[in-house]
């Protein structure tokens, strides 16, 4: 019996030495890649690799412009950032404090106070091909490709915000440098698909303004709304040339999108 | 010797059970609060709280604006953030696009181009303060006192673009809402202290300029500076309020700040 005790705690220890062994060299590693015999989220589902959400935080805050490509060494994390919770809980913050915003402002009668708001990663997600493709360089022909299938899913907390919006009395027109030819007809389905139903225009790029900048664009798009007597009381965007030009609105907000830089 | 043995392992599996229960434990709330028995870096130190992460970022992209304080679930977050490395390490990266940008910009042999740099928490770091006063909500009397100590301690990032600036051959224009009546003679031996020595101009808050916002007393002094001939190439702050409004410069770089908003 005490043998069969020794030998018994014997196995334990070592089993125990053995596990405690794998346990303390792999946790400090876990935030950089997952053992298989223990869950663990991937890096960057809590801003967990330091150099990459400086790099991220420099995104937001429009300190990084005109960059390429998700730096390599970052590539997990964005991809971790993006799909375990963060990339979500950072979207709804920035859309509790817009509608906390639109609460305050009581649009008037006359019906042209009004919100713009982007598509591409601010009403719809192109997370699923950013993520096939490794959070690569811009490929127009294949991201056309994607974006025709109008399968692109809603965010949700982006939706509630548009139906808040609308529930105010708000106009709310969505305004995409995505090209009326080519994308004209799976864009509102994809819109109405994912939620987005009862806007008070969808404006795309026409013919005339291929080859500007999205900011060159959407400053023009705003300018005619201001033009035909709208204010523009908030504008949401996932880039900065969302945000900035002319006649940005009285309040703009900046949703997260480490994936991909539009100038 | 086999009973001696066998007592030994029997106490080594009892101490490996209590200690890798207790590990197992505490890991997973190893970010919240750091057991005594083992060294961990307190809450914020790599953005481990999701929620406040997520604020920071929203204070960094300038979606939360108008904020007093420090939300109370953060202020842990923000004082790991601030003191465990990850502040100094997104200021390193924000310093770095700056010094990579100003790279690009040659200065003309006319002595005209300039960078504009803030003082607080730019150059010079009010971290002991706010986190001796729990980063609460700002007390001008409290402040004063410990700024006309001149005793804040440089950003060692950033003295260092201040010198690589100077090495260039910029301008560097150095202006603050400190008031100049009360902290005219500590701030300039502060910042001398601290290595910030030959800049071209200190620009304080005069008895002119009391009372209106940040961004409206630095608009006007930098609109004063193009009059004078200045091209701002750069421009860097801890603030929105020091990069928006007139002049703002070529490009703005955001350092980081989520101990305080001034508007």
């Amino acid at each position: 019996m005490a043998r069969s005790m020794s030998a018994h705690c014997s196995k334990l220890t070592t089993t125990l030495v053995v596990f405690f062994l794998a346990w303390s060299n792999h946790v400090p590693e876990a935030a950089e890649g997952a053992p298989s015999w223990f869950w663990w989220p991937p890096s960057g589902g809590g801003g967990d690799d330091p150099n990459c959400l400086s790099w991220r935080v420099m995104v937001e805050a429009n300190n990084a412009k005109g960059w390429r490509t998700v730096p390599a060494p970052c590539v997990g994390y964005v991809r971790g950032y993006m799909a375990w919770g963060q990339y979500y809980r950072d979207v709804g913050s920035v859309v509790d404090q817009a509608a906390a915003y639109a609460a305050q402002v009581a649009p008037a009668d006359d019906g042209l106070d009004a919100w713009v708001l982007d598509v591409d990663d601010t009403c719809l997600s192109n997370q699923p091909y950013y993520q096939a493709k490794q959070f690569g360089p811009y490929d127009p022909a294949a991201f056309k490709m994607w974006a025709s299938r109008g399968i692109c899913p809603g965010i949700p907390a982006m939706q509630w915000l548009f139906q808040t919006l609308k529930g105010r009395g708000f106009r709310v027109f969505i305004v995409t440098g995505r090209d009326e030819e080519t994308l004209g007809s799976s864009t509102p389905a994809n819109l109405a698909a994912a939620g987005f139903s009862g806007y008070d225009r969808l404006v795309m790029r026409g013919s005339g303004s291929r080859g500007q900048s999205s900011m060159v664009f959407k400053s023009a798009v705003r300018t005619q709304l201001a033009a035909e007597g709208y204010r523009i009381r908030g504008n949401v965007g996932d880039q900065w040339s969302d945000l900035q030009g002319d006649c940005v609105g009285d309040r703009v907000f900046k949703v997260p999108n480490p994936m991909y830089f539009v100038p």
